[in-house]
């Protein structure tokens, strides 16, 4: 189903600029039993973004009455939310702040992974693409995704469960949907995305779960030697919680154990 | 007047993978008389951005067709041409190459520039935001189109035309909405974009017009101490042809000599 500003509709005005020019920003959530999961962070992230981009973000209680609208004949179903700057004159000069924003709330089918990526973990592309740095963008979940894209673009091979990103200067950043983690030492570390890359929720739960569970979590540059060398990798995201790196380029890893414990911490804590 | 492929419409699916992810790219030329200027040029940067981004670019004669009907009764107009990958499913993954692209054509009435940009030159804000190096989508006018939104909100001034944008080295590569060219001992100089901005039509045909008078054009970098100490700066695009620099940070320029040649290069070659 599709809501666009709280309306049954599967169609949005040509004029947008989310279309015109990527001017908006979205999240991408499960919804179990009708409960989005974990909607105060996502919601955080969202306001958020829209205030990075001096978009106007709707008011909490419009997108969770139109998130319920939306999932209630639906109550497993993964949610996407778009924001955009709404419709505007020709250019980049920007509507009055007084413009309406459009809100798109769109549900789908939950994608049937083999449970094999979850319990074995996964094989994984080394995009060739490169992240290019954008300081000003970095971190927001926009509209903006031809990296994304491109790089997705790279395999076709449907055993290959996500392709990593490398930046311009070779530092792992992360999936083309999903954040990166490393294990080293029985530490965890995750990409510094202060240049590129987006600051996913699933992401942000696990270093404050590390925290709480005492587990150093170190958000930093991971360069490509360091990634190779690490005792497990990780990729996270809200739909597919986590999945172990199993094969990249020629190197492979054996079962670990945080990946376990981590499971386990996002299993817990779904309010 | 905007037709989407082909049919008078308002409206675009909401799952068009140029609003979920900016997957497409465009141009805008100026349309006089009925006829679109320059279509030929358009046309093959349309192709050649498509190409590179792996959408399959329609037809010359169906977006030429297409043209005419939508400036039928607006024959002096700004025309934008939008051609996306089409509608998708959620993921960054393609649909099928048989996927259907998306055309849109939109109409504006031309931009009212005061004469005086034209005939005195223009005041130029500096930008704060420094374009990010992408050398995959460098050059291509695609739909994500965030950097240019954000330089276009640091300013509000209506008496200044244009932003210029460095990349994040610092070289001057080209406005919110235009190509650049200095000037400098009689010969002309271009932002070399292999790493960032949009390589404009206007900007091609006075690099060849350049080459036919007997002017030396270099495509190279240009650190923003040589744009200040160039004889001239000029901001060239399909709708205000170009303007020179006449104010930018604390520098002016008085009124220059090529400027007036490469305005009667464009008059003349209006094909």
């Amino acid at each position: 189903m599709i809501l666009v500003n709280g309306a049954p509709s599967n169609v949005i005005a040509v004029t947008d600029r989310g279309l015109m020019y990527g001017d908006g920003v979205f999240r991408t959530l499960a919804v179990r039993g009708g409960r989005p999961l974990h909607w105060q962070r996502h919601y955080a992230r969202l306001r958020s973004d829209c205030t990075t981009l001096g978009i106007r973000c709707p008011d909490e209680a419009v997108l969770r009455a139109e998130l319920a609208q939306a999932t209630r004949h639906e109550p497993d179903c993964v949610a996407r939310l778009t924001v955009t700057r709404g419709p505007g004159q020709r250019g980049y000069a920007q509507p009055s702040p007084a413009n309406p924003t459009t809100r798109i709330v769109m549900t789908s089918a939950p994608p049937q992974y083999p449970p094999d990526f979850a319990e074995r973990g996964v094989a994984v592309h080394l995009c060739r693409l490169r992240l290019g740095f954008q300081p000003a963008l970095a971190g927001i979940k926009h509209l903006n995704r031809l990296e994304n894209v491109l790089a997705r673009a790279e395999w076709s091979d449907a055993a290959i469960a996500e392709g990593l990103l490398l930046d311009i200067e070779g530092n792992a950043i992360e999936g083309t949907m999903s954040n990166l983690f490393i294990v080293e030492r029985g530490a965890l570390a995750t990409p510094d995305l202060a240049r590129c890359g987006v600051a996913g929720v699933t992401r942000e739960r696990i270093i404050e779960y590390a925290g709480r569970h005492g587990i150093a979590c170190h958000v930093t540059h991971i360069g490509c030697e360091r990634l190779f060398e690490a005792a497990e990798v990780l990729l996270v995201n809200s739909i597919i919680g986590v999945w172990q790196v199993r094969k990249l380029m020629g190197k492979t890893w054996g079962p670990g154990t945080l990946v376990t414990r981590i499971r386990q911490w996002l299993d817990e804590e779904n309010d």
